[in-house]
């Protein structure tokens, strides 16, 4: 238990520790609703075969949605990034989880993501608009550029988030890259 | 001694107890050449009265090289965020230093600020583009907007820097406003 617990992200060994004597003094309290709630979730949570959100129902319920867009699709990394967005209530259109990024580190290449799903549902679902939501990160930009690259054939429009001055951002305490991507990027007032 | 320095940025009474201290425990080392550079920094240091930079010389460095583009003109709150500027790289105009933001909590108004310089300076040496690099807080938006007002009359064009995701920023971490703005001026791959 101690094993298990110690490989959740943001515990350790101590941690896990801490978070198995804690469960065990708390059984009634703790330990059993927790085992309740992981029992049902691994029952009833899918992943949705058309955007590989997570959902209760398969299709997900962003996917049976037809007060959304069904012509502009976001990719997303992760189902982290597509909450992330829902929170933000900015779009309005579905989304497709790629599972990861490419990352020549991690040994991640387009065959572990579900890139080749992204090009059919592209096409099968006569999609407009692909926004790339990806993160601004080396593997980030470098999924964007691979799956951009793939999507050009097919004649859609392809774009990506902004980049620039954060919301609260200070100039002083910005990072050289920041800086210069917002200051060439400027835009009229 | 420890009243005075208790008042700089960052010091308070007592980091101001622990350094008066040490400077007298370290006089030949560090407090007699400290009084020496700063004695120097007051009589060599000045503001320049064309931009409001600092610097040896008046007009400063800047403003007197003539290798730099002199129909563009960047706006600044501070000399920190001139300097952020210049480590970046990206700017080869001139600078223009307001001296503050417009604030309504500290009681900042135009009057306080150098505007009126900037309106007669952007008249006189037939500026074509103002680019306003200013904060992405509250009274950084406040003066953009004031000063991209005042100077709409002039016919200049007038811009301001890109907001969205910073550099090696990732969705899941970044705030609700940066990522909708990110999303709303999404550009074209």
């Amino acid at each position: 238990m101690i094993q298990l617990l110690s490989r959740l992200p943001g515990l350790g060994p101590r941690s896990g520790r801490r978070v198995t004597l804690h469960l065990l003094k708390k059984r009634e309290l703790l330990l059993r609703p927790l085992i309740q709630v992981l029992s049902e979730a691994d029952a009833k949570i899918k992943t949705c075969q058309q955007c590989f959100n997570l959902d209760t129902c398969d299709p997900c319920s962003i996917c049976v949605d037809v007060k959304r867009d069904q012509t502009q699709l976001c990719v997303v990394a992760d189902v982290a990034d597509l909450w992330a967005l829902e929170r933000s209530h900015v779009f309005r259109g579905r989304y497709h989880v790629l599972g990861g990024l490419l990352s020549a580190l991690e040994g991640i290449g387009p065959a572990q993501l579900a890139i080749d799903a992204l090009l059919s549902r592209v096409e099968v679902c006569k999609i407009q608009e692909v926004v790339l939501a990806l993160n601004a990160t080396i593997d980030g930009q470098t999924t964007l550029y691979y799956i951009a690259e793939k999507l050009q054939p097919l004649g859609v429009k392809v774009s990506s988030l902004a980049h620039g001055v954060p919301m609260g951002g200070e100039l002083d305490y910005l990072d050289e890259g920041t800086l210069s991507t917002a200051f060439v990027e400027r835009r009229g007032v």
